[in-house]
């Protein structure tokens, strides 16, 4: 495909921080191209004035949203907007041959109940739902090949199923033994104006939130429940931690044959994820840091056993904007456009 | 004065970061006590509402601003407001026979076109605003102990003023060579949900602001002015450090007579500052760090010269909340009511 | 107790983070007074010269360790030293009469043999250990009372033990259950040059490590063991956060009874913390930051139940220097002189 | 040049952090390609071993540094040592045919005197030093074209000098005037363990360090007198930050004609780095965040004037590793070979 053929892309709802890391991953696309960002508020401004670091370089227009001009200038759309929103929007984009992801929840879940449970609100399209696919492409890359209608997992979701895919696939630990203790920086609130996420608020501490109530709950638990054949719960608490970007993802588990070791356990997790160029084990001892991620569409993985207690401590590290959000949307189209996975991603860190 | 007789304080709008100072401050304030706080959105909410951290520890209730009600339950009321309320008013907590401290901008400058020119709101309050003392105590005790009404210094001018002080009294230095480079963290800012304050935002970043044009030059202008004998301008630049307490002014000045050494500066400073508690001069080749100053009311003060370019810098730090806020306020009322300067203020940080 | 009398104290080690916490909180203490400091490599200096923001504040020389200089000079002395030392001094401090806490695992261990499988070291000295109580006030206050020989808790065993120590002590949750996710501020690792905990490597990160090993695992499940009545393993995970001070940590455990609600537990907490001045149970639905206790003495608990996964879930965080170390030592040091508990001890974070 | 054509690359001191950058530089280059690291105390082990985020991805083992082994392998090399040690290597690979481009100070300065005073070594290899061409590509590239023997500026000199550079050259300013205020990120200090660099030390803090007499005060002098014409001195001062990468400079400078404003300004800047594609302008009243540039090659300058004062103030933000360091390096060798400028370096941030 040459520069000419380049696929236009649209961002709908592109003043956020998933937006803007859209916005940048297009800037390196070889095949993808940015064509149309509609906003809200932010309507006839320049984009480079929401993130003046973009001044000069990039070039675009924020619009109004338009579904007849997206149809006609994107193959492809991005929706970038609160939970709510993409599910009244998508039906149309899908009727004129777009391909959608879509980054807030709408998508995400298999039974409309559970969403309502847990987002508040009633559904009526089961139809269109049921043609959405999971967008965590390690564990559905075969179906996202197949699909127009992609579900992007959410930021936590993502770090806690690549930790726990192999044990619960496996049949290797107790499922309702499994406890996700995971630490995000702050960017995952978002763009928004709120006083606890304010550095004078946020700085110089590490706090939970959420626990045993955070929306992810359910949605690990509809994929874990996938892959263990059965219904399963599982405990996750998220905390607040003074960094910017990066999801930890601290997982325990007891094993059910207290016999394995750790090299047993890195021997499967390698074979789980031998074609997948985005997920990286760390050799025996050697436990990440978030940063490492961070920058990148990588999942490092580590994993520790303790012949003590039985259990399996499973550590996974994300940017949970780029692989737990933007970069993963990217991945995804990278596949529903049968090109190769890692396609204009960034694909190493800069340490420190 | 025994437990029985302490003074009753009240402050209005406590909800910002000014007023949390103070209420943790008269925590620990022998001869005060606070018997009133009023607010504006919260009224009816317990104080530790706001924060939690003050749950079962403080017991205060938020009540509705009435000026009876605090001349007959205050004689000391703190005023912690957004700017161009106060000076409405102080006038009835004075006629009332209260002392005023206002921690705004309003009662800090003798000429109100000044006021007017960088605030823009038009005041005819001139013969109240005579009254008005500038709080800073190292510079005008004599004057705060004989006044009802202080106007609090804000936070960049304390740090630059109690370094600039002993050059423009002595005329050791050319004035209009003055510049004043600072460096605040980002709760100077105050609890307002911002999106360039949050964490996200700021963190990992430092970043100037209000460059040539911030609020706080005319202040350090005028008392300069007055130390000096004449006008002075001084360049005045901020900038925004990722942490949430502290302020660093860096201030550099060309000296009139190029033989001075850091010594002789090290002696003047020790003479200006020999009865001033609050201000520590440290020895030659020790540069202050702004958390030293933190959690107290101090101002640590370093001073170098450069034989290269005949320059003194002067660095000094104090915490933006407290000596340049709510602990500068309550020295002042230690003057006013005649009590030891120090008195129930925190005197020394925990390090790291 | 007049100023005359203040009880002279010493501290050997003084020179880290634990050592300068202790000089700090001398400071304020009234019937305490530091009269001696001994140090290593640093002998001769002044402290401020260890630490410049006590310049002109705290006068004190370091000198070497004298044991008969020790005895005449002080009554109390606080050990700070690396593992390994303080059994080798303590015996020759108590037999001339003075009181001994120290700050290290030496004391910590009531069976030897845990102390050598985890610390490396062959003890011989069962009699004197034996004589030592572990110096967690609000579960051994009675015995501290007694002694002349304090083993200091570690500040992931202090944090871990405090939210656990109901639910144990009570019956409430299956001991093998408890795992303890814990986050630490990168004070913890002392005051020592160590690549991994530059700014440039801790910074804008947080990971995990010592997992399934940490030396900490053994003390907690020492006092688990003790409050359960029988042999109990915990799975304890510390994890490093780019913060100075602070400890925050997660506990989870399944109840016995799967029908207790939150508001059970609180009454519960409540009722085993009554008398216990240094704990604050936070309200139903609040969680702690970190930094609500940075820079004083306390400990703020919050417990959440989950009902779908009939699991405890608790939350403590402490100043990892002070509750954690240095002012844990002192509230035993007023426990074992037979003052109120809280004399000298910061009482209140200043926010934010 | 085809894949099979790269020109094979060396590091000499691989271990700290500007050798990591420029072995992850070299992954995304398309004509250069790492055969060769050489270190010291690290020799035999995988390069991946001291910096784990690269296990599995970069593969290269650490040698002994043996000449004739370089001259063998490599066509390039990068010295990434102490102060003192290249201008030993650098002749004998120079006369090997390898190209040399030095990141230490050894080749900074075109009088080996500065040198001396500055950095205390005796040098008299004077011949060879002026073949030395300042690494400032901004300022020097036809010489850098020309070159085998780069000395690659400090972080603090690129970022200062490109704030002043056209400023001088246009005679716009008093040249005695400048000051310039910087602040670093503490990556600057290298992966050194040192304890005022460590977290618990520099965090929640800013504090100036090296006032009037650090080191990149000389070659900042010496290329502002080659701009302007005549000798210059300068006023500098280094601030620590607590993040991990970047530096802000602030510089300060009295106007030559008081009617120039901010516009004519940018133009003037504009011009002057109308063909330097790695410059940034900022549009008038925006001002920069070291963020901004992080993890790229970039410089965002911002220019005010203060008419009240008559001075004009440029901000500049570079990333210290990357365009204050090794990305520089890596441009100069684009340079050097003829190639793109921009070839193979990051060329936008990712934000927040």
């Amino acid at each position: 495909m040459g520069e000419l053929e380049r696929v236009p892309v649209g961002i709908v709802g592109a003043s956020g921080y998933g937006g803007v890391q859209l916005v940048r991953l297009l800037q390196d696309h070889p095949h993808l191209e940015l064509t149309y960002v509609a906003g809200n508020s932010t309507v006839g401004q320049e984009f480079s004035e929401l993130y003046p670091y973009l001044s000069n370089i990039v070039h675009q227009k924020i619009e109004a949203y338009d579904v007849d001009v997206i149809a006609d200038r994107c193959r492809i759309v991005f929706l970038a907007l609160p939970n709510g929103l993409a599910y009244k929007m998508a039906p149309e984009l899908l009727a004129r041959g777009c391909k959608v992801l879509d980054l807030s929840a709408d998508y995400r879940f298999t039974d409309l109940a559970t969403y309502k449970t847990w987002y508040g609100m009633e559904r009526t399209d089961g139809e269109i739902n049921e043609q959405a696919v999971y967008g965590l492409p390690e564990l559905y890359r075969d179906q996202i090949a197949e699909s127009n209608l992609i579900g992007c997992p959410g930021c936590y979701p993502t770090a806690s199923l690549l930790a726990l895919a192999p044990l619960l696939k496996q049949g290797l630990v107790v499922p309702e033994t499994a406890i996700i203790d995971a630490k995000s920086g702050t960017s995952g609130g978002g763009r928004h104006a709120k006083v606890n996420m304010l550095l004078a608020e946020a700085d110089n501490a590490i706090a939970p939130y959420g626990v045993a109530r955070h929306r992810h709950t359910p949605e690990i638990e509809q994929v874990c429940s996938d892959l263990a054949g059965r219904e399963v719960l599982v405990q996750f608490t998220p905390h607040l931690v003074p960094m910017v970007r990066g999801i930890l993802a601290t997982v325990y588990a007891t094993l059910r044959d207290p016999g394995l070791v750790r090299e047993d356990l890195l021997t499967i997790y390698g074979a789980f994820y031998r074609n997948r160029p985005w997920v990286k084990l760390l050799p025996a001892g050697t436990y990440p840091q978030t940063k490492w991620a961070c920058g990148t569409n990588l999942c490092y993985i580590s994993i520790e056993v303790d012949p003590r207690t039985d259990r399996v401590i499973v550590m996974s590290v994300i940017d949970n904007l780029l692989k737990g959000q933007a970069g993963q949307a990217i991945q995804c189209v990278n596949i529903m456009m049968g090109w190769e996975e890692t396609l204009g991603l960034p694909k190493l860190a800069f340490y420190p």
